[in-house]
């Protein structure tokens, strides 16, 4: 069998790995546009900021170690232009020679990824102005972060745009991101990225949200550019990084009549095979099934396209595997800061109008009597009344990627925050906790189900309708006099049950303190004495995460 | 309802809190022996040896939060000495006052935790031989730590022991552990512990396996004792710490006709209640069903026994909580090692006969291109035809607890390997893999169990048996040349496709490598060309784990 990988990196290699395993007696040729296959797409950025100092380092498999170890023919520098379905082949220029060949294929798998989306922005061919997705991006920003450059714009508060900006601040570029949505990272929700939000600007960069980049321009006599805005204003840099998404490398699937989905994937069933059944296709380029709404979906990230490459030579050799679904889990770290999620978020239910309820926690990352416990925040996404996990977030400096693991494991084994309230993880005081931040989700969760805790959030609260509301804060006097929500009345938790005479009971009563916790059992107190009474979810800390930009704290 | 708690810390505790939040209109007793409730049992090692520094920081919720905020009727130095199951009464005896009364109850929680063993051998009763369970405990060992003593003898190296050798370390004092098993932290299986005794050794600590005390003397004139061992020598320290395992504290049930199981533990239904009805038991006190194998075991954890009063609580005022057995998760740290479990070890399989198969992988903690990265081990056991996940164990450095938590939902979920194959964890450079090493150890599983990878493990081979086995070292002739099986031939698997005509058609061959990657890859070349191949579960660092120790390597 003769089979030909478009694409040697996350997708294509992994393919092609696993079908030399499974096959030694197949003729595997990886066709590669770049210079290198098989190298670390996510490392670019640390390499970009000097945190990985050699090059080398990124090359996962050099090419000798794929011919040798793997025998694959690895053919870089090549391009396939086109593909033939009726006489299977496809169409190869050598990018060295510029010789042009047709090469066939019993079976073909595509692995091309996606491309950094370049709006038609004038002056975007500026050539100050960069992307980050090969190598040679990265040679080319490698320059730049090491030159005379003092300034940069990052276009783009995506994950790789941010890693880019923490990047180049480590090798003292003063930042600008410019971002078109009003939050960083959009695959989280806005009030989980205001802390982080923060930490960059701490870290001197200055950022611009619900801005975008209208024009590229020169900036009078100086070399760079200026970056004119929609809103009028105006970014000055030396050089500038796009970094606002990427589209579906299908062209060749579009152009070879291949089934592709709205936004460019190309459609392919469970076991990645495209509407031709002798083509496959993996990783960035196609369109996946989001595994919690069965809806399709664009999701580029590496862990689904590797396994997805190994799926497709599974099946392409005969064997039934499949691929479930993207929950589009994943991380980002910078200064310090973890961001990591699992499934989907409040604004993708939102827009599908699915029926979820969310709740917030604030818990530290292990015992809070063992040194160096560091609070994070937790947000769990759910479904209000089989309490089917739709989702999770969380945001922090430690102990957040593994959180958000264990609900990614809980998602794909379809479970429910009942399921959560029950998970047994492991405890020691430097590790976790007794009642893990997970259990913990679990348990608040499905107090909400069961009624035992009606939670309300920080965007239904109107402090200005506190006269229709009685907001009740239950944490200590310091606590309160440090800031508060307006119109709150203090009674601290020790107290409130000795003076419940003072709450009114034609009123709702919402509970508050610190992050839930109080607030909780006030409300529980509350409701069995006969008062109508709710739970700010993730209490004052999430209202100052929600509200606090908006002048309302 | 008036409800009485025995025991007022993790189990009782948090049964007091979780019943108060349900109900405030229940007469709630939390009878305590200790002087304080509620304290961090398990920061108490840390206590000792200064890591954490205040007394104050164990105390997870004061006397006066649990009076004040649950509206609990907390009595500390009060023991509970007899029940009264026909009348419904218990016996109090305050221990300040020496009085003794009779407390009426509806319902009864016992939550009486489990006390150290202390075996019947001569001198254990001597002053300077302490144990560690409760904060008085913590006090005097504190004491001691800081005092001019120089010398520790720990007698048992299960966690709460190696957690107290550490401890004592760090305040400068000489530690020799004696562990009466051929291994430390018998939950781990001995190979997976191996590097661990190593670390103790390069921190001075003395370890004596397989060695038991006899006697507890003196010393001639000096103080301290001598401690005599079985096999015939002695350790003289200035005080021992005897941490032997705990028996559940199940006296009070005994005298009071409740059933308990063959080990002691107090045997309850999945409600937490015991052969009364009107009484339930939770935690260390219980026997609990091994989620794994449904049997009857003690697992005496903090996780669980907090569950077990949660759900107690819950179903006592009439909701249906079940608490769904014990996995058994656990971890422990010391000297900047984790070692991570959770579901069956290898011994608990062998001794109840049942079938397994097992893989090794020593995968790092996060991307190896990103500066930092730490290599760890994680072992897997799975049923070898389901592919049911059994039990998984992990050592190392660093992200050892995650994957271990990820494992531990899935066996929760009753996962198989093949869905770790396909878990979709988060992956950043800083964080994992884009095949995690929970994938990669589904991957190797299910490669198994396909057939696509026959393992061997080093426990079975016997190099002096080399003439029957081919045994076949694939990695590189430095690699080769710094150390290998006894017998090995080395062909790199670069050069293996074309020197196959060097191995034998007649013999199986049992390939290796450094961790087994390239063992597997040379297996899978040498079957599909017709040779009988195992590979070596681990590779090489597998082995020395495994046999290194006998002289083997
Ligand atoms: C800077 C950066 C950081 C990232 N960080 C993370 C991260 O932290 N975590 C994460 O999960 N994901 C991360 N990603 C995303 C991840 O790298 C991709 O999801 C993954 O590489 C997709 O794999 P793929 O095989 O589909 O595409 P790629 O790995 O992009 O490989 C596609 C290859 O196909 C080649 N190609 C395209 N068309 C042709 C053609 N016609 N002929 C020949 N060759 C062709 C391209 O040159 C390209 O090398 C990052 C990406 C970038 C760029
Ligand atoms: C030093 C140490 C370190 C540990 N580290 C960890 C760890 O890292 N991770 C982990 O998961 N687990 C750890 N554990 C175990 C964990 O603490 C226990 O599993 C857990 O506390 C059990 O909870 P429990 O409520 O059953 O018993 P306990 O928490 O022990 O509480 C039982 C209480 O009942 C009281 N009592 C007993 N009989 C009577 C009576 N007749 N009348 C009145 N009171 C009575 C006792 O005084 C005791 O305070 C550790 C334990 C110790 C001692
Ligand atoms: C490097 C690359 C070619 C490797 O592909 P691969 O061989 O499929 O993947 P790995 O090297 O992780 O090896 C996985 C295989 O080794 C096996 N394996 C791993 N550890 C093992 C062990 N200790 N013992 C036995 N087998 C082991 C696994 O079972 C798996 O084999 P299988 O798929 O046949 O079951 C490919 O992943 C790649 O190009 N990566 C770089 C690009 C990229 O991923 N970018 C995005 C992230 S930066
Ligand atoms: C301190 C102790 C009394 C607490 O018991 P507890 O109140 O049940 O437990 P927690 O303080 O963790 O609080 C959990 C409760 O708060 C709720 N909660 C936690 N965070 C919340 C938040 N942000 N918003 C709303 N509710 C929240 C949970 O839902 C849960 O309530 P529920 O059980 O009614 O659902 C008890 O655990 C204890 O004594 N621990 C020390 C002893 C010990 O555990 N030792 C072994 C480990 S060292």
């Amino acid at each position: 069998m003769k089979i030909v990988i478009v694409g040697g990196v996350a997708g294509g290699a992994s393919a092609a790995a696993r079908l030399r395993r499974l096959c030694e007696s197949c003729e595997i040729i990886l066709i590669e546009r770049g210079v290198e296959p098989s190298f670390a797409n996510c490392g670019l950025p640390y390499y970009v900021g000097g945190e990985i100092e050699s090059r080398d380092r990124l090359l996962v498999a050099p090419v000798e170690r794929l011919r040798q170890r793997y025998r694959l023919d690895v053919r870089v520098r090549s391009e396939v232009r086109s593909i033939d379905r009726a006489n299977k082949t496809v169409t190869v220029a050598n990018l060295a020679t510029d010789e042009v060949y047709e090469e066939t294929y019993d079976k073909l798998i595509l692995a091309t990824g996606a491309a950094p989306f370049r709006p038609p922005i004038p002056g975007i061919d500026r050539e100050e102005v960069f992307e980050l997705r090969g190598l040679d991006d990265a040679d080319i920003l490698h320059a730049q972060a090491t030159s005379q450059a003092k300034s940069a714009a990052i276009i783009g508060g995506g994950f790789i745009g941010i890693e880019v900006a923490e990047n180049l601040v480590r090798r003292g570029i003063e930042v600008t991101v410019i971002e078109l949505a009003d939050q960083i990272l959009t695959p989280w929700d806005p009030e989980m990225v205001r802390p982080l939000q923060q930490q960059l600007l701490a870290h001197g960069i200055k950022l611009l949200l619900e801005e975008s980049a209208e024009a590229f321009t020169d900036r009078g006599e100086r070399p760079g550019m200026r970056i004119q805005l929609q809103s009028g204003r105006s970014v000055d840099a030396d050089f500038a990084v796009v970094c606002i998404g990427v589209r579906p490398e299908s062209q060749l699937a579009v152009d070879a009549g291949l089934e592709c989905g709205s936004r460019g994937g190309i459609v392919t069933n469970a076991h990645q095979q495209t509407s031709d059944p002798d083509i496959y296709a993996v990783g960035d380029v196609v369109e996946v099934t989001d595994f919690v709404t069965g809806k399709p979906t664009q999701v580029p990230l590496a862990g689904p396209a590797n396994r997805q490459g190994r799926i497709a030579a599974d099946h392409l050799l005969g064997r039934d595997a499949r691929y479930r679904g993207t929950q589009g889990t994943s991380v980002v770290g910078f200064f310090g800061q973890t961001a990591a999620m699992t499934g989907q978020n409040e604004k993708m239910l939102r827009r599908q109008q699915t029926r979820f309820e969310k709740i917030y926690i604030h818990p530290t990352d292990h015992a809070g009597y063992y040194p160096g416990a560091e609070q994070f925040t937790l947000k769990l996404l759910f479904d209000p009344d089989s309490g089917h996990i739709l989702g999770a977030q969380a945001v922090g400096t430690s102990g957040v990627d593994k959180r958000i693991d264990v609900i990614a494991m809980a998602i794909q084994a379809n479970l429910s925050v009942f399921d959560l309230e029950e998970a047994e993880l492991c405890y020691a005081p430097q590790y976790g906790h007794a009642k893990d931040p997970v259990n913990m989700a679990g348990f608040v969760a499905a107090g909400v189900i069961r009624g035992d805790q009606p939670v309300i959030h920080a965007e239904s609260i109107d402090p200005s309708t506190a006269v229709e509301d009685f907001i009740l804060d239950v944490r200590s006097r310091q606590e309160h006099e440090a800031g508060h929500l307006a119109g709150a009345t203090n009674i601290p938790i020790e107290e409130l049950r000795d003076r419940l005479s003072e709450l009114p009971r034609d009123r709702r009563i919402i509970a508050y303190c610190q992050v839930g916790q109080r607030g909780y059992m006030a409300t529980r107190l509350l409701l069995q004495d006969g008062f109508e009474a709710v739970n700010l979810s993730g209490g004052y800390r999430s209202w100052c995460q929600m509200r606090c930009h908006d002048g309302n704290c």
